[in-house]
């Protein structure tokens, strides 16, 4: 049976890396049978451009009608001064709302041999592996009002959550958790908070129904510190979505591999999207040197959460490992080890490859 | 002239660190002849447990009728279940805006011979010194509604500015980069929220008034990542409430010298409150152990920004250089140099005699 992917390239080195991952599937879809059929659609900048709107209906048409959905990156100079509803952030946020993409799935991992990259010390980083489950589609981002007050004298926004939207999120990172290594972080500020308090309410209702995870509760300001002082001790971290985004770009910088991290934006049943967790990176757009291992892990993602083709993606993770074990790196990881640079196409190649 | 200081030693370790702050400024005020007057009163969880609320009434008098306020610790273990208006942190919250303290000044700066203690490698943290400018008495913290609706099943919290409180704290941020780098990084969501959208306006208004200093705007997320991976760059950041909060803990855990980082919050013309930027530490309250140094620097803040006594509040920052040069440490710091261990009481009365 054939699987219907719809790619969003987006902006700046969006097209490079989706083009990347594009390569890399025809090379699963070679060796194990399967069919892939893509599609591409605008959404962001180009979308602007294009079509005057960061999100043509027939963009959201084709994605909900697709099996899953690879997106680049969006956003960019270019865009930066324009008003709110012509801004290509207004494309992702949109498209998360239009697919109910309640979940991003953000696992967080040093490579061995790109550890030397991390900002931390080794005896630090050293066999960090967490998961950041961030609610995607809730509170401050799509709170209403937002708006200004009193002739523009003063401005409000709106962290708003119903209890289903949090026992979603709160029950797939539960679920994340009995597949990982038992340990659930719920991160929170219900010392101050009122939406915060709901939310660890609902995690210690919910504690019964998952009796092999051990819960704990950090505050948001001091998650904000044990990332960095002890990252080790997390296994999965659950979060409202402002905590999660202020979290999971924290988080992606510990291992120094940004340039390699993957994302799920996954419905409660429908299609999911998946990205990278790194930008449009603007400034090297154009110039076919970008990490497209990030893309290419994303898209790993969507055939073990999409598609269930569980092999597959780990051959694709099997393959990047290879040749980063052979010593092969992109512009943006630094190498002390004699290290071979190439471009985007050459680390593509490298690993269709080895696939 | 006399100063009346108002000491509020609150909960965990708290009433250790203000003891020793007392001691210190005793030593001043012999050597250099000043006359203070200290009066205690409770906050937090120690006067919900003496008065049945975390912030009395005579609590709040003494204070606006001081001349500064030094602040030890709020919260613990004990109180963590309490409804919400029987928490310690609500004393807190209480006293920032009784006072209308709505600057919260945190510098962090390592000390040299400390620096092994950072979790980032050496040539990172190196050099990074850095103001966090956090607006203290607006934002999600104090707006309303923040309740639950629909029966629990919905809560909602609010984030409310005027322009007013956020001229003052901006302006606030350009006169500390004046006195300092000239550089000043506002960090806002300004490509979602309205709230952000509005800050960065009147960043970019106010940017006339002080020509010798250069803006650069940072997304918040971004600059979550930024403190890790470059902290060097920055000089003066300046934040809205929530944000300062996440980002100045995770600023304070960067030159591993979270036991040295004191804090001011000022009004625009009242009293200060001077506090540690690290918690109450429940886990080693009572044994005579907890670092005094963030207290008494502190204490310095006070003498410089609220009784402009710039020659003794470098006395005891030198005082303090002196000791830690001298090798001696508390049991927080971990030392590689065949350091001095010292408890509390002997940790203040080097720094006494120092002076
Ligand atoms: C572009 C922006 C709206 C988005 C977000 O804040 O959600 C991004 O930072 C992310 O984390 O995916
Ligand atoms: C105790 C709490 C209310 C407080 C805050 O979040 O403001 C604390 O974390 C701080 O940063 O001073």
């Amino acid at each position: 049976m054939s699987k219907k992917i719809v790619l969003l390239p987006g902006d700046g080195i969006g097209a490079e890396v989706i083009y990347a991952a594009k390569e890399v599937l025809e090379a699963i879809s070679q060796k194990y049978h399967k069919v892939f059929e893509f599609s591409s659609y605008d959404i962001g900048g180009i979308a602007i451009d294009n079509h005057a709107t960061p999100l043509p209906d027939e963009t959201v048409e084709a994605c909900k009608s697709a099996d899953a959905v690879l997106l680049g990156a969006v956003g960019g100079p270019k865009w930066d001064n324009n008003p709110s509803d012509l801004r290509p952030e207004r494309g992702l946020l949109g498209i998360r709302k239009a697919l109910d993409l309640y979940a991003n799935l953000r696992p967080v991992k040093g490579f061995k041999n790109l550890l030397h990259a991390s900002p931390l010390k080794e005896e630090i980083i050293q066999g960090s592996d967490l998961l950041i489950v961030r609610e995607l589609t809730g509170g401050l981002y799509f709170g209403r009002p937002s708006e200004r007050l009193d002739d523009g004298n003063a401005v409000v926004d709106t962290l708003a959550y119903t209890r289903k939207e949090m026992e979603r999120i709160i029950d797939k990172a539960f679920q994340s958790a009995e597949l990982r290594n038992n340990h659930l972080t719920s991160v929170d500020k219900a010392n101050v908070l009122e939406s915060s308090k709901l939310w660890r309410e609902i995690v210690e209702e919910k504690k019964a129904e998952y009796p092999n995870v051990t819960v704990d509760h950090v505050l948001v300001d001091a998650a904000a510190m044990k990332l960095i002082t002890n990252p080790t001790q997390f296994d999965v971290i659950v979060t409202e979505n402002m905590f999660g985004d202020i979290l999971s770009d924290e988080a992606s910088v510990l291992t120094g591999s940004l340039g390699m991290l993957p994302s799920a934006s996954l419905a409660e049943d429908g299609v999911g999207l998946y990205e990278p967790a790194h930008g449009s990176a603007p400034d090297i757009a154009g110039k076919g040197i970008a990490n497209p291992i990030a893309m290419i892990l994303s898209a790993a993602m969507m055939l073990r959460y999409s598609f269930d083709m569980n092999e597959e993606a780990q051959a694709i993770e099997d393959a990047v490992e290879k040749v980063l074990n052979q010593n092969y790196h992109t512009a943006d990881l630094k190498n002390d080890n004699n290290g071979k640079l190439v471009n985007t196409t050459e680390m593509t190649q490298l690993i269709v490859d080895a696939i």
